[in-house]
């Protein structure tokens, strides 16, 4: 048996109603208001653009996974968007292309797959993130973090944690320290990546078996995996890795797993991925990367969805019934002063049964 | 030549920069909070849906102005939404069909149609709206009319005008005070609509002439329409044109051109025009109509987007340099007052030319 109401939407996409749209739209709003609050400036990219630059600009993003159909008007490929971090990639480096740097910017705004993923049945979904460009560094690496941090705790985060990694780190190592054949590279990279040890051995990673053993809080795991790196390739690494750990402070739990590559193909020295308590999944991640010009950037995206689905509905407030022939000034008084109202449209309205609490009587709204 | 910098993306899609995405961001949350205030519900539809739904719970969508996909999943089209009103109407008779009655919800979010029509060459754009479910009363459309006025305004309108319409008066009138054989009721409409008095008296609808005269401001238009309606047939709608009219008070100037119907054909008895003093074009419209299960409604769309290019970019406001090693603790405590800041990088930034207004000196914001 299907049930008809949600037979009329397809696999993976739903409806917000009034309870879930108000916590989402409150928690959007938030996380906005954080990114604006630190000198990130929004951008507002269209939903649909040609494929062939969404695909090109960052090569993250698959585009036989994006609702793709051709332009009547320029007979070329569009895709709805599947990523919002590419179309700021691509303002940033056109439209934005001569603003001083480092250029802060952020957005918001749906976006959708044609495929659900195996962890995740959603096809749309609301994304939310800042982009820093022009910088790197682990000055820049350290305000993303914080950022990212800040607005998921302002969309209703608590108990946050934040999961560091070096997604250059086999490539780092295999060109010194731990040296591996070419071929080799992408074998461990992948075993390391599955934290599977046999695997590892058997595709000759054998040395490369204690960075398994260095994941974990970020203070124990960042001693082993210096313990690892005799020769001190990853010293500026390790280095950075502490910057940013102490900015973060006591606002969230920070923990590293430096082979752990999974949707970090892309990042260059640094990712990181959120978490937080009693929320489905990731939130978010983000971490280092180069525009298509070459030009370094930080940013992070968050995911907001199983956020808002795990703080549960919003409470809808008090609302007042304004009975017939109400005082409409007075009503336009209390509304500029926080009041929800609902208009009497006829006689015999039930105001309780319209979820009203309370009842204009003259000028004073009395509880129902 | 082409621009390299637009010709990135398609014809008629556009991304907004951070002084518009400011000016639009500001806008659309004063709309959706006006409409919050007057106790309207917020849901957020999906951005794609089965065709079919979109098709046919009301009539006036045309689902080959969409862009349209198969669906991997369930082998059936899929369509990018163009309007959110066929979106609401869906949600109204099914997740909440046993919701209480009046229901009024809110929404806002982009719609694409994948070919502009002539007067816009937009192909995406910010629809905001709200939906009044169980009535289409006289009443309700006062409501409605004036909450599109007051969303209108809050999002900066000035200067606002409302055009009043009566959809089915031709079918009304051609019953009994000016009948018309039923084979020429659709060329009088067209003509009328046309303004074109030659075609009209060329069609047979000699005796509908004087309701080209009947348009104007609100008071004489009205007039003028009951002198035409001899026999009384459009007495309640004249009796409910004035009651609207009456609640819309100072609060934007009322014309009434009664057989205009362009853009009204899915309306029943009421449908209204919204326009602004330096905003290109309609900014809205609305009116009476039925579900697809027959339940009257009432409800509005507006269309911000030449109503932000109209207002021009928004200020970007002071914003606070904060130099290497501020305290963290000052800064956090800035912006929780309000302040924009931006934190320093590196040495050797210019302030001034990454927008700072101010520098932060110890604890005090000091201009630059």
């Amino acid at each position: 048996m299907t049930d008809p109401t949600t037979d009329l939407l397809p696999v993976g996409l739903e409806d917000r109603l009034p309870a879930a749209a108000r916590a989402l739209t409150r928690a959007r709003r938030a996380a906005l208001d954080a990114m604006d609050a630190h000198g990130y400036d929004r951008v507002i990219p269209p939903l649909v653009e040609f494929e062939s630059s969404m695909a090109t600009r960052m090569s993250g993003v698959a585009t036989r996974r994006m609702f793709r159909f051709t332009d009547p008007d320029s007979l070329r490929t569009l895709a709805l968007r599947s990523d919002i971090t590419v179309q700021v990639g691509r303002i940033a480096a056109t439209s934005l292309a001569s603003a001083p740097r480092p250029l802060r910017l952020c957005y918001a705004g749906e976006v959708a797959t044609i495929a659900s993923d195996q962890l995740d049945p959603a096809r749309e979904r609301l994304q939310l993130g800042a982009e820093l460009i022009g910088s790197d560094s682990a000055a820049a690496a350290g305000e993303i973090v914080n950022l990212a941090i800040e607005a998921l705790a302002a969309a209703g985060a608590t108990g946050i944690s934040v999961d560091f990694t070096l997604p250059d780190l086999v490539d780092t190592l295999a060109e010194s320290v731990l040296p591996l054949p070419a071929e080799r590279v992408d074998d461990v990279r992948r075993e390391l990546d599955a934290k599977d040890a046999g695997a590892l051995k058997a595709v000759g990673g054998e040395a490369y078996l204690p960075l398994l053993y260095a994941a974990g809080p970020f203070e124990k795991a960042v001693e082993r995996l210096q313990a690892i790196d005799a020769g001190g390739v990853l010293a500026s690494r390790i280095d950075g890795l502490r910057e940013i750990a102490d900015r973060i402070g006591a606002s969230a739990r920070v923990t590293l797993d430096p082979a752990e590559r999974h949707g970090f193909q892309y990042q260059s020295w640094f990712g990181f991925t959120l978490y937080a308590e009693g929320a489905r999944g990731t939130l978010g991640r983000g971490g280092t990367y180069r525009l298509g010009g070459g030009e370094p950037a930080t940013g992070f995206s968050l995911y907001i969805d199983p956020l808002v689905d795990a703080l549960g509905p919003a409470p809808a407030g008090d609302l007042l019934y304004l009975p017939a022939g109400h005082d409409l000034e007075v009503a336009a008084r209390l509304r500029a002063i926080g009041w929800r109202t609902v208009a009497a449209l006829g006689d015999g309205e039930d105001a309780a049964m319209l979820g009203c609490t309370h009842r204009l009587d003259g000028s004073e709204p009395r509880p129902i």
